[in-house]
């Protein structure tokens, strides 16, 4: 006997947003910041993690002017730049990740530190007012705030910064808000991760649920 | 003032499965799972999902044996394909994702279901000793559990069955491990999605840690 389910893309979507909406505690979010904590938690398949969402102040309104001017998105994972639904980009936006790029490793072994952290010194001519999403590496969010210390380095229009995991995620993440060099989005903690990285890029790239 | 952080990859991963170990509940498991869901937790960045993992009985032993004899893994999203760790694979073996096949989307019409779900129709020849990675559509679960209700549908070695959400997800992930018409990994509930689905085929590619 087959199973019988919902095979409906459309009705999915719909139902799965409509009990995130009724479970999820979403008041203190502005209408810019709502739709995008709605998509982080179907992604996670976690009603809760509201609780550790966290924007600066006009960081939705910051991403979105950026996304619809073209700006670029620049990821430290191949998991979060395959995940962007690219139909939902409004200008046909690049989407860069330098993590496999054959120079890395080297300039890894260079600078002591890790490919996700080695690979951001390759977003330098990409950076100036794009869409930075960190969904994996917590060293890739440090080695961002300090490139960002040098006040010659370009800034990004915005910052997702979603890294996940229990050594440097939650460090990295406080740093970031208290930094703040480009309005930003975290989730306290330890959650994260690719999945919820994507569904903040994919909700604020376009209205449509 | 430069952040100070960990930067050496090796030691950031034995600093977190020494943390996972020592607060999640790992007890029940069997030395062959246990590394498994230690990297589930990992990828989630979230203790306590152990409590929502099932294997069925010998499922790890299944998987591992399939993978060294090389066998293909069957994934139904980008993000789970992209996240497989290459040089962990022990019979370089192959990564099969079909959903952005040309044929998917008019599949998908002419059978009334998602292209997650309609993707899987062009898995059949590789379907045989498999490894399955299913870690976002509960569609294309239940989808595979009704191509296998014909006995004639080859067989896979193992199912990984972690799509996440709140339509489908937990229900699908019941059917699977009621059906269980191969050896499954699950994780219960809505929890699930393609980084622990990539963490549970790193982790049963390899036992290095």
């Amino acid at each position: 006997m087959p199973h019988a389910y919902e095979t409906d893309g459309a009705a999915i979507y719909a139902e799965s947003f409509a009990t995130i909406r009724a479970e999820a505690d979403l008041a203190r979010f502005t209408p810019e910041e709502e739709p995008v904590v709605v998509r982080m938690i179907h992604a996670a398949g976690l009603v809760g993690l509201e609780r550790d969402v966290e924007f600066s102040a006009g960081m939705a309104e910051a991403a979105r002017a950026a996304l619809q001017a073209g700006a670029p998105i620049l990821c430290d994972a191949r998991m979060v730049s395959e995940g962007i639904t690219r139909p939902r980009l409004p200008a046909d936006n690049a989407v860069i990740c330098t993590l496999h790029d054959p120079k890395v490793p080297e300039m890894a072994k260079a600078m002591g530190n890790t490919r996700s952290a080695a690979a951001l010194e390759l977003w330098r001519p990409h950076l100036a007012g794009a869409v930075v999403a960190i969904g994996n590496a917590p060293t890739a969010l440090f080695h961002l705030l300090n490139m960002l210390e040098d006040p010659a380095c370009p800034r990004p229009a915005a910052i997702i910064g979603c890294p996940v995991g229990f050594v440097g995620a939650a460090e990295s993440k406080a740093a970031l808000m208290a930094d703040l060099p480009a309005p930003a989005l975290i989730v306290r903690g330890r959650l994260g991760g690719s999945a919820i990285t994507v569904a903040a890029v994919n909700a604020l790239a376009s209205r449509k649920e």
